[in-house]
């Protein structure tokens, strides 16, 4: 069976779900045709390295009990350019200023023709261009399905499953905490505060939930579908966002007695990006509650496509690395 | 480039909706990798066939004038037997008593090493066990998106877009006309009669309209997708079938006032497989309305993922062809 040799850089809560997912999926993966192995797992302070494959459980188990992964010292830089290895699974934590180390690991895996598997939407917000061009110059793959939502399928039923239609627009709720923090106001009359204070204690948002409720999340995963699909050059900087912060029950309340919702839209449509609260029939495949991310596609031949899923979660997010990775190197 | 030889058996409004569809996506083929050429085509009373590749505006324009595509007098089963060609896009007639010719189209074909491409049920509801060990036996490829609710994603869905998932169970509205009736039975507060009489005078429901609101489609669907996605053995008599028409306008406002609807929801769980409708809750993503069919996947690693899309009209079906063919010979 073909054997492919892969890292993991960056073992944060996405990183350590890849490795249970890989530990978890391994005859799943075998029937499929071919047989990964993990040769080096890189944390921002340490690596673990084992050309035969390393036992994921004791990395796991170290990163656990003594907060690193490994005794080398060795960068994910320094790994990705100094251990043989077909795919690097790139899931450093996101930086959508720089693109942080991130944009280096994937620049320099694909120099040296090593395949990109990515949940890390800060490079690609910032320079998708760049590293499709550098996949591209080096026949490697690169794959990105967990940048957008999740286990929400969106990049590779654009590539896949709709194949050969032509992508007219894309719209979407693309950030489950937004959208948890209106359902919830919806369904208890309660004000923003109140609902974002539920959710940070549930542990949707963060203790500063700018990056979600501000719509700069969503913004990064609209960039990286109209960059994909429409081969546009955006960055974050380019979207016209609106958040929800200024949402009221009263405005919630008045919505639903004419059988809308509201909900955080994001649209990339003629070349323009936005996202902001929209209202949503309540029958409409968008209006999802919850956490729930959700996508529209609209097409040529195949009219609109949605598709509905969890859009955030370590196992979720390790869920799509993993599809991305059995689509590179299936052979059934 | 790499030039990949097809037929075209059975040419009803499928059939012509796929010649359509390649007419018009012959560039965006080719930036796949591969070019497409059809080089025989046939109807149930005659055949077109041109080895140096159709016109297919031809052979539409002749079926539309003539009732016929060509003046060869083989039919699809000889087609299949004689004229050289890798891929077999099979739209005859679906037969759910007997499988009809397209049966015979796919396992000839796959005993000739060719690979198939469907959009005909009937084959797959009656003896997808059979045809899947005929076409691995022979190192051909199969493909059958258009079965499962036409542009509505759901077999790639699984083997593609959410790959290394194991699926605990599959519902959904696989029906584009019980949906229909349905939805139009609550917005209008109208009798089933009714809103039958009006779908049937826009063309969504047939003058016969057994095969689709007492479930016989759906359950050909689903298993459909109980044979593929759990390897059963089941044939549509194995389906617990329950339709729509003894619902009342009275039962579907009652659930409409505590935040409901309700839905013909098809189920494929723990071995067993149903159809019948079902309360669902306003908000939750199987709650669409209209024609549009819906299908929702539980799995162990992604949650529950929802797809939504036009699960029936020719072009859709023929896009659903399209992404399969796609699929097989891409070389991007």
């Amino acid at each position: 069976m073909k054997i492919i040799r892969a890292s993991i850089i960056g073992f944060g809560s996405v990183g350590q779900g890849v490795a249970q997912v890989l530990l978890q999926k391994k005859e799943e993966i075998q029937k499929k045709g071919f047989d990964l192995k993990v040769v080096a797992v890189a944390d921002s302070r340490s690596a673990a390295i084992d050309e035969k494959g390393l036992d994921l459980e004791k990395v796991l188990k170290s990163k656990k009990e003594n907060g690193r992964v490994g005794s080398e010292t060795l960068s994910g830089l320094e790994v990705i350019r100094n251990v043989e290895h077909e795919v690097v699974i790139e899931t450093t934590p996101t930086d959508i200023e720089t693109g942080g180390v991130g944009l280096d690991n994937m620049l320099t895996a694909f120099e040296k023709g090593m395949d990109v598997v990515t949940s890390n939407k800060g490079p690609l917000a910032l320079k998708y261009g760049e590293l499709a061009e550098a996949a591209q110059k080096n026949n490697a793959k690169f794959r990105f399905e967990a940048t957008v939502g999740g286990a929400m399928p969106a990049i590779n039923l654009i590539r896949d499953t709709i194949a050969g239609n032509s992508i007219i627009s894309i719209e979407g709720i693309l950030n489950g905490t937004c959208n948890y923090i209106l359902t919830r106001m919806m369904e208890e009359h309660a004000s923003y505060e109140q609902m974002l204070a539920e959710s940070q204690e549930l542990g949707i948002a963060e203790t500063d939930p700018t990056y979600d409720v501000e719509g700069i999340d969503a913004a990064c995963k609209l960039v990286i579908l109209a960059n994909y699909v429409f081969g546009m050059k955006a960055t974050y900087h380019d979207v016209d966002v609106k958040g929800i912060t200024s949402i009221t029950p009263e405005a919630l309340s008045l919505a639903q007695s004419e059988g809308y919702v509201i909900k955080q839209i994001g649209e990339v449509k003629d070349g323009c990006i936005q996202t902001s609260p929209r209202l949503v029939p309540e029958s409409h495949p968008l209006a999802v509650g919850g956490t729930l991310n959700v996508v529209s596609v609209q097409t040529d031949l195949a009219g609109t496509v949605t598709s509905t899923g969890r859009g955030a979660g370590s196992i979720e997010t390790a869920s799509a690395i993993l599809s991305d990775l059995i689509s590179i190197y299936r052979e059934d």
